[in-house]
């Protein structure tokens, strides 16, 4: 793996512009007792540094960076086209967003421009171009962060001729389009490329999670993903002309849905991502939006890019970390490979929103304060894991993520509306977490055959070729689990004629022949072939064994008796069904059945409440033991006689781990 | 009664266009197999007719046409302007109706054109006039599909001058308006036609069911029902200009708000609905909703126009019918007076937002599914009903429904927000259910002289002539039945002054002096003349008697003492009025009590689960037995010794009917 | 106290323009019947009275004059400029306001002038002047009632281009605007007035309780709470031109968030509100809004303007006033201050949204009705009353209640959603409220000494001078209490910087490091230093002392043992800090100690259910006890001897205060 930094970047968003330069040097002193050694600038200065059309200034950046650098801190230096400057808005109004509503918008906020703007890309692209020459042989700079947590749509006019551009590049003729959107339904038939509209509220939207026509809704989920990209590449290849070799990035959010992040990944050189749990997110949540971040550039090590150092603001309730919490939280994205970590914010901003927002230094404005000191302590820590960079996090499963699926499976009106996609994810990657089952988290064009199990839930959107892929993977002796709601639609939400679940039919070995939704109220029986029983909810498919077998049947309702759960064997490999939604315990008998006959390993060799995750390469490994819950744990045996990195101590059989603690092990590659 | 139909249409929704040709020979052979005998073309196929404005192509049409009259299938033969082509959108926008909150949609859905629009007129119109000249000589069409599902409002610039001229029709002068309106309140006083604005959030409007003026908003309702009809009339005189004879309808929805259905029935040569229960919809409240389409034109049988094979997508959770639900339905709709049985739709549709909604033909393909099985099967035993066709289903009791009402009470702002029209409707039309005494739907317009008992709820807006109606109708020996929130208001919702109930005050013997109203979580306690107690809710009136006597009084709160349900001898007849919102076993006990004194006789000896539901003529009568519930129940003694006409076996006491069983007798009427 | 009538207004909304002339006579002989000596007329005749734009017609104004001045009624005039007529809108639609949306409303309800419209200010100016020319004389007329119930906001291009000049004129540079606005963060930077955009949600707003910059928000509820008080002012002008010596009110709405009423009091001779609690609203809110009107111009005696004397029809459920609930709450009006009791409305309208609601003479029409005789009782015992006029309601306690807070605190984004002022402000009102001491609702801007006592819950917005306004409060021997989220911002809401609760720091002798969160479901526990628990929710402070002493401290979460309730001894005072939201018992016993320990006296010795309020002057006592609960009450001890005003009766210890009644007590001052 390709390690981009030297030592873990640790420091971030700092906003010295916001206030007055006697603070500035009281700042620096703070991050050296903070242990910081980063600092991310420029984020939102595109209106002080270009006072109107044609005019820039320098003068306040290059003074920052001067400091900066005399703290030898290293820079992550921002474009600054995230936010806008007024005279932008006022003089090009068509720069500011149209909404859902079909409302256009103007000087507010943030990442609101309108990404089709010719004005707002002149102005974008000259800008970066002032930094990148100006810039671009700086030493303190290790990075470029390009714009800020891209996202968010627009439907004005301008966007409508660009998205009829796209959709004719697509498609290549109106016939194409008619037949890949289905537009016969309810007689929609195109005779011109210039009939296309935005599926707004206002054209064939019907709120962000329905429309009539979903293949245009799906299609212009795509072109406005691609169509923020091609302003993240149009800064980039600017960046890239000045200044080849400083990795450019943007920071990404998880499992955000407005983005096709796969897509994205390829036009970085480094994943970043921006990690803010709310009070009750579950840790596997968390430890599973890290993998899909690791995930996206195939394992490669990603940037912690924001967390907050306390609290958040945003949250409707905004409790504080507790301690510890904020290292545990830090070194559980290490272990799930981080290569940095990088606080959302430096100095808490005196106004505005985000006032309420944690800061490393707080209003106090002060060194004695419980936040300050553990982001110091940890800061300290950080020395130690050094070796880290660069390093794997190695699995044998995989669970598939994918953004088509995402946007189809929730365009969809019917059968259920509580069918939400990146819950459905969760619920089997929590699974494995609770075991301690290293996963990564990949895309349908990911590589299987590394993984002895494979897991794709509500594999809904099935686009050609994955039928073969899938079947290659399963008959070479790879195993696989699918689900309801699977082989539905191929990539243009058109249906897989001739019986669900369409290209996955013969995999599974089974004919899903109805699909029953269930409103919440209501829960049917099953039964396995050991006796033991179990409930599911949601969705039940009433299916057909076509050479599977049944390990599970419905004990209720009037498809009692019929296969709920079946397995296929497939060439040298195995392919799971699971017909309808399983409530958790269920769902964790199925998986630790099917676990144990891929035998899959965990970190442990016996159950425990902590998590316990590893990063390696061929030469050292490191253990990371964290307690995410209310109750100390004893460290589990495998780690007895081993060394606490973090304190030095040896490690007996009566240590516990507390809550919010970590115990890091080093072992030598055996 | 008119019998429009030779045999049970069995069929319906129809769209060829959207597959390759090689799948319609398949759809013939399923056709047959599934007894379908009827199709449903042309509802979504303007834009495929008519390429552009002055340019029509009806071959593919044609050649549906002719291959399913090889079939000799009974061709329903749709308009297709519900849905306009998006030529008509990019070139005259104007097309385009205006919402509530005042924005512009474009092209997208259906049932989207300005009803008021020139040129929607112009190019509708046109169309309408292309297929009829086309096909008025086609043997195998048997009906003709006017739009589809009419319904919403449009409040456009357009829309405001033609509500302008339609007031002025209306009222002639400015006067009148302004005091039908009572415009002096809040200094609302108009002088001109031309200072009349659309209700809409811009203007009058809060909501869909809160107006300051509730006299325009009542308007606009009646204005926006007749400017759809004036559509609905449009085509439908074209067509009979050139095919006088064979029947035109459009499909209804039920209860639905927006139309004026008892206004469009004399419209309309035959009634269609489409029926879409959920799956948590009472089947009491699906009866009511028959019984009301058959009241519309006076007990005249309707088609069933369209229902799911197997389960809906647009509901937030579609389960799946059970087997025998769908056709215990059908036999249920049979029962209450359709003449046809037809789905939507015979086929599935492989993309857009339709794809989960239910076909007689899945996506699977073939005859080999459940579904397809039931309807086939359905589709059988219909031929031993064919003697129905055109039988009344006959009641002594009828219950007024009226759109006016319906509109007038919920555009109300006060005394409960809880109090919905519909609602209360059924609340009294369940317990005749129950007991499976036939209700006829009914309009104040109707004939009240044909029944033993007419019964209105909420019969809040009492419009001239009712009073004396009423009055005439009691006093003949006849019996009626009225509550809280009745003769409180004029046909322009302003106050019948004096003392509520206004125009039935006299009738029922009683004054409401004032009417409490009861949140959520209060209820007042009630006792009968027999000592038994009871409980009401939601909108209690303080009323003194004026002649009526007290049947029961309130026992709790201020009011305690005050009669709460009162009887009016009335010349030869009774009065009876219920003066608050009666928790089910007090409405039930209470009910009881006044159809035993009206002589009022159920289809059944003896109280049963079953709904027992009967059609007839003079010289014939069947006799539905119906099982909604979850247990078996025992045949009612009544009919031990009968023969089953669908199995042919004879009941005995020991016949049972099982959940989603139909029995069905067929007796001479002696 | 200034006395601004001779005896009780009693009467008010009458609208005479609703109904024809023989009607009117009918309300002369009801008037007398029911004790009415006074009316308001003309508050919604705008479109009757002038009827295009040059013409004006008052002979109907004329005649209900003069007719109420045969009738010796004392009539308050009002203005009409609260409704527009029709052809205001049609021939100058920029009237008509732009909601938060941004869209443009027209002619319909009432309170939807753009207050920045100069053609609205023309034509409401003309009319003012023509009224107050044309009545100026008149000896009935003892109070002009400017326009009504001013509220509401506009995001119109003419309301941008003025809040540009009332910002320049507050701020006189753009820097300053940038500073206050902290237009740094997010790069928003201005350069020119004319980059100042409205904060709707097409703009800086997100909904009505939050904004991106906060600065902009607050200071767009100022200018347009200045904006309305603008066209209040220009009309007043115009009339005391006229008619000096007739006072000028218009009516308020309690704690209503729209207005900042502390600086509209200023510009009113005499305050005057509408008193509608919901079904469920506690007592004591309807006393604390009683005394913040009276506390709006320092004690100064207000007008009830209007209250309905039976039901509401706006409120989800419109429940009935029990007998005797209007007049016991009349009194509870006239206890915490009011000289005047008016109801909306003389006579039910016939139509429009109100005819639901309650009136002197129901839509029955006489007078055989219990509203109308409660009416008329209370009417006939006022005269026992009318002493009171002009009389104080003595405090030692005040607590804090201001507008900017109000704003500022919930534009806020974060730590808690839930938090929301008036109900903070309401927690701490209700325990005195329940302890029978008098409590005075002041701004930060009145006189502390007068006070005990002087209780800010979250003062959260802490101007320039009232840190030092507080500390000599309570070094000179006051006593003051304030809670988390208190001293956090300056009038701009930028931050305190230093450490929280910044400018209350040292007077509290505490510094809060944290706040955390708690989400609905989650409490903390404490403990006092008796031993007494606890509990605790919605913000918690994490603090140090210094200098305060401990009360209380947490006893769980990782805070266990900080302090959560201090005391602090600063000069020859006490501050009192509470770093969380106490559960009610908590806050009681908290607040039970510190009203012992600054000696503060019930108006009863000892605890009751009733409600006992005292007006008074120098001479003479009226004390009133008031029954609010469902049980009835023994009179406390203190008031056996008197005699009951209202009955003649003497008060016995056996004597006890059924629901809904009042007991008056006259003692001459001793």
């Amino acid at each position: 793996m390709k390690k981009m930094f030297n030592e873990f970047l640790y420091g971030r968003d700092y906003n010295p512009n916001q206030w007055p330069k006697e603070i500035w040097e009281e700042d620096m002193r703070m991050f050296r007792l903070a242990n910081i050694n980063s600092t991310t600038i420029n984020v939102f200065s595109w209106a002080q540094n270009q006072p109107s059309e044609n005019e820039y200034d320098f003068s306040q950046l290059d003074e920052i960076i001067e400091r900066l650098s005399q703290e030898n801190s290293q820079i992550v230096l921002g474009t600054s086209t995230a936010a806008l400057p007024a005279w932008m808005f006022m003089r090009y109004p068509e720069v500011g967003r149209v909404d859902f509503e079909g409302r256009r918008h103007t000087f507010s906020h943030r990442h609101n421009a309108c990404p089709n703007s010719l004005v707002y890309q002149k102005y974008a692209k000259n800008m970066v171009e002032q930094l990148a020459q100006r810039y671009q042989d700086h030493d303190n700079i290790v990075c470029w962060h390009i714009n800020n947590e891209y996202g968010g749509e627009c439907y004005c006019e301008n966007c409508q001729k660009a998205f009829r551009v796209w959709v004719k590049e697509k498609y290549g003729t109106v016939e194409a389009v008619n037949k890949a959107w289905n537009m016969e339904f309810w007689g929609h038939k195109l005779y011109s490329f210039d009939e296309i509209v935005v599926p707004n509220l206002l054209g064939d939207g019907i709120h962000s999670e329905a429309a009539s026509f979903t293949g245009i809704s799906l299609d212009y989920c795509r072109f406005m993903s691609d169509s923020l990209l091609d302003n993240y590449k149009m800064e980039r290849d600017i960046i890239k002309r000045y200044d080849p070799d400083t990795p450019c990035t943007t920071n990404l959010m998880g499992t955000f849905k407005g983005l096709d992040y796969f897509k994205w990944a390829k036009e970085m050189d480094i994943i970043s991502w921006d990690n803010y749990p709310s009070y009750n997110t579950p840790w596997s949540f968390v430890a599973m939006s890290h993998d899909l971040m690791r995930g996206l550039k195939d394992g490669q090590p990603f940037m912690l890019m924001e967390q907050t150092p306390s609290q958040q603001n945003w949250q409707p309730y905004n409790s504080l970390k507790k301690p510890g919490q904020m290292s545990t939280q830090s070194y559980q994205t290490i272990a799930h490979g981080a290569d940095t970590i990088q606080f959302f914010q430096l100095r808490r901003s005196v106004g505005a929103c985000e006032k309420f927002h944690g800061a490393v230094i707080e209003h106090a404005g002060h060194e004695h304060t419980r936040v300050f000191q553990e982001v110091a302590s940890l800061g300290s820590q950080l020395r130690k894991l050094q070796p880290i960079l660069g390093m794997e996090k190695k699995s044998k499963v995989a669970i598939v993520f994918d953004w088509d699926n995402y946007w189809a499976l929730e365009f969809t009106i019917g059968p259920n509306k509580n069918l939400k996609y990146v819950d459905q994810i969760h619920q089997y990657y929590q699974f494995f977490y609770d075991k301690n089952i290293s996963v990564d988290m990949i895309s349908p064009d990911s590589d299987f055959s590394k993984y002895d199990l494979v897991v794709a839930p509500v594999l809904y959107l099935v686009k050609e070729g994955l039928k073969e892929k899938l079947e290659n993977y399963v008959s070479a002796g790879g195993n696989f689990i699918t689900t309801y709601m699977s082989g539905i639609v191929n990539e243009s939400d058109n249906v897989h004629l001739g019986g669900y679940p369409g290209p996955l039919r013969q995999l599974a070995g089974i004919w899903v022949e109805e699909i029953d939704a269930l409103a919440p109220e209501q829960t049917n029986s099953l039964k396995f072939n050991d006796g033991q029983t179990g409930t599911c909810a949601l969705l039940c498919d009433l299916m057909h064994l076509e050479g599977a077998e049944s390990l599970a049947v419905y004990s209720s309702n009037f498809y009692k008796e019929m296969p709920v759960i079946t397995r296929n064997r497939f060439g040298k490999g195995n392919a799971w069904y699971i017909g309808a939604q399983l409530e958790p315990k269920t769902l964790y008998k199925t998986l630790q059945e099917i676990t144990a006959e891929c035998n899959l390993s965990s970190a442990v060799s016996e159950p425990t409440e902590l998590e316990v995750s590893i990063r390696e390469n061929e030469y050292q490994r490191f253990i990371f033991i964290m307690n995410f819950g209310n109750e100390e744990q004893v460290i589990p045996k495998d780690f007895v006689g081993s060394e606490n990195l973090l304190t030095g101590q040896k490690l007996t059989d009566a240590t516990v781990v507390k809550p919010y603690e970590t115990v890091i092990i080093s072992e030598v590659v055996s």
